[in-house]
């Protein structure tokens, strides 16, 4: 999508270097970084200048890359292999990616391997950016035909976080519809909700919305319920981290108020996730989703541009010595989903469509 | 209520001078101002020094009496009300006071004026006092009821915003329960939604709690629902801008959010307000409620403490340019309130107890 009206990606490789945009000083500076070392990919996944399921394992498998250019021994591909994994705890992406990688550069000549790495990151993440944008036509076809129906060629959307392209490596899950519909014409304006603690939304979303030149209003996270009560929103499409085997959307916390709000309201609640968030083991649905407690610092404090230019990191908010709740996470239960957009076409989450839908997935895993 | 061990309220007055707690710059700094001229008080109004519907007010009466010491001729009477009435547009209680005031003093001999204006601006302070402390009696019997319901001596409650003694001049109202219960030795905890975009909850709900020696965790607004869902709120108590005659609540934006996750987890849901809260014009009720909508700076930055231990007034959060949508408040359905706390005592807001309830204040008024 568009930087400054230039093409970028999140993360990619030229002639065996890897970039990334830091998304940490987003919105207020935009910084590309060249990652070299180990300890360069390390910190990059740890203070989430990277972040998003995919884009997080992608970024390890460059870092393989990067490392076995130096060293392609096997003690340095499991020395790697360990730093990276210790960098974010939870994240699912992060650790099959590694394995995958370990796994193929075992069986791989030793002077072959940074090769191999660099393919396989090439590879995974062009299949990103192409299941994001079926993800994004699928989706762009709902969004027109919301259109059709109010006989209008504009639209009014909300959207939760950041699942635009900064979350992964291109399009986005949420977003993709979004550009995809703007870039055949349809005028869209987005409520982007703030989403508290991290702010992704006002800082992320926004910022991808103004570069594609989209038309967006940010709102503070209370703010939704009321929109949604004055019928100024015509759908709400958010990401997902995980959808469980009965269609509960498990999204960035905040996420379930929207959607009961779109419910008591009769407006439509559309998830948008690649079919490789769906964790089809019926032992994980329901109450057994564990939903991770961040620190409370998140919470007690917030950052943002000061009147002098400078990036304050910790403005706190709170009276000193406040304690704080930082779950990151909530459900949204099934019966609330209108329709999960995949990359292969959008579904009302019943048994009989999720059924369907693994059939598929299981065919082109 | 208690600031570091001493009992304070939100505005005082003795030997005819007025003092107030600066609210703008807490919970970072505890600063009493005292009020000496027309434009203090003024400037205080505006600037949201104070606020809360009957603070507001009360200030403005007090604003009279000071001005009435220097100049007690209906030329500087007149002047002085046009001034207050500027200071907040949208402030019934303000205009309401400013009014019965006026003719108060009309009636009144010259030299009396001052005199009476002060004695008539104690008196409302006084009763306002106590409508909250009934409103603290009769919620406290329903938390008390709900620990023992659950075996525990200990609860937890959810407020959003501040509906605190800062917000009156004591007691509070959605907080009045809190003070009164705690005072009784129920053990509570208090989840504190930071209420975003002007985060009073954060900074005042927080700090009330925090001199009170009550527990409390603040949480992003997002964080509500997860909460409500994971049954570790025993009630959410809020306090209310206007309850219209069929018993909606007009609240702070998110409070609507809150309710309907209340009612899908069957969680009670009250609203704690005096009757003075609630418009019995059947005109004004239903979608002809007009939301105050504000300025966009409060969604696009935020206030807080610096590193330095400065205050920081504007912290910008979003990319330059952007665009926010700003409702102060939302309405919550009667269908999703469990009862209404008021000074006369709690009602489930059907149509038998409003017209109860309309009678009972009548009686008073």
């Amino acid at each position: 999508m568009l930087v400054n009206n230039k093409k970028f990606c999140s993360i990619w490789s030229k002639n065996k270097q890897v970039f990334i945009i830091d998304q940490t000083v987003l919105p207020h500076k935009f910084k590309i970084i060249e990652l070299l070392t180990i300890n360069d990919f390390k910190n990059a996944i740890k203070d989430m200048k990277v972040r998003g399921a995919p884009l997080i394992g992608i970024t390890a498998i460059y870092g393989v890359a990067k490392s076995m250019q130096k060293d392609d021994s096997m003690k340095s591909l499991r020395q790697t292999i360990n730093i990276l994994q210790g960098t974010r705890p939870t994240a699912v992406n992060l650790f099959w990616g590694l394995k995958k990688i370990e796994t193929i550069l075992k069986n791989t000549n030793k002077s072959e391997r940074a090769k191999v790495a660099f393919e396989y990151a090439d590879y995974l993440a062009k299949r990103d950016t192409e299941i994001n944008e079926n993800i994004g036509i699928h989706g762009s076809k709902i969004l027109t035909e919301i259109a059709e129906r109010n006989k209008s060629s504009s639209i009014n959307l909300m959207t939760h976080c950041n699942a635009g392209w900064l979350a992964t490596v291109d399009w986005g899950t949420a977003l993709a519809p979004v550009f995809k519909s703007s870039e055949e014409g349809l005028d869209i304006h987005m409520y982007v909700s703030e989403t508290r603690p991290r702010n992704q939304g006002a800082s992320l979303t926004a910022w991808e919305l103004k570069n594609q030149g989209i038309q967006y209003s940010v709102i503070a996270d209370n703010a939704s319920g009321y929109l949604l009560q004055e019928g100024l929103v015509d759908a709400v499409i958010v990401g997902a981290d995980r959808i469980t085997s009965t269609g509960d959307a498990c999204n960035k916390i905040g996420t379930y108020l929207k959607a009961l709000a779109c419910n008591d309201n009769n407006i439509p609640f559309y998830v948008a996730a690649p079919t490789s968030t769906i964790d089809w083991d019926e032992k994980n649905a329901g109450k057994s989703i564990k939903i991770e407690h961040r620190d409370q610092s998140e919470v007690l404090t917030i950052a943002g541009l000061n009147s002098r230019g400078k990036l304050e990191k910790k403005l706190a908010l709170t009276p000193l010595g406040s304690k704080a709740a930082n779950p990151a996470f909530d459900v949204s239960p099934s019966a609330l989903v209108t329709k999960i957009i995949t990359e292969f076409g959008a579904f009302a989450p019943n048994k009989k469509n999720l059924l369907a839908l693994k059939k598929l997935s299981d065919k082109h895993d």
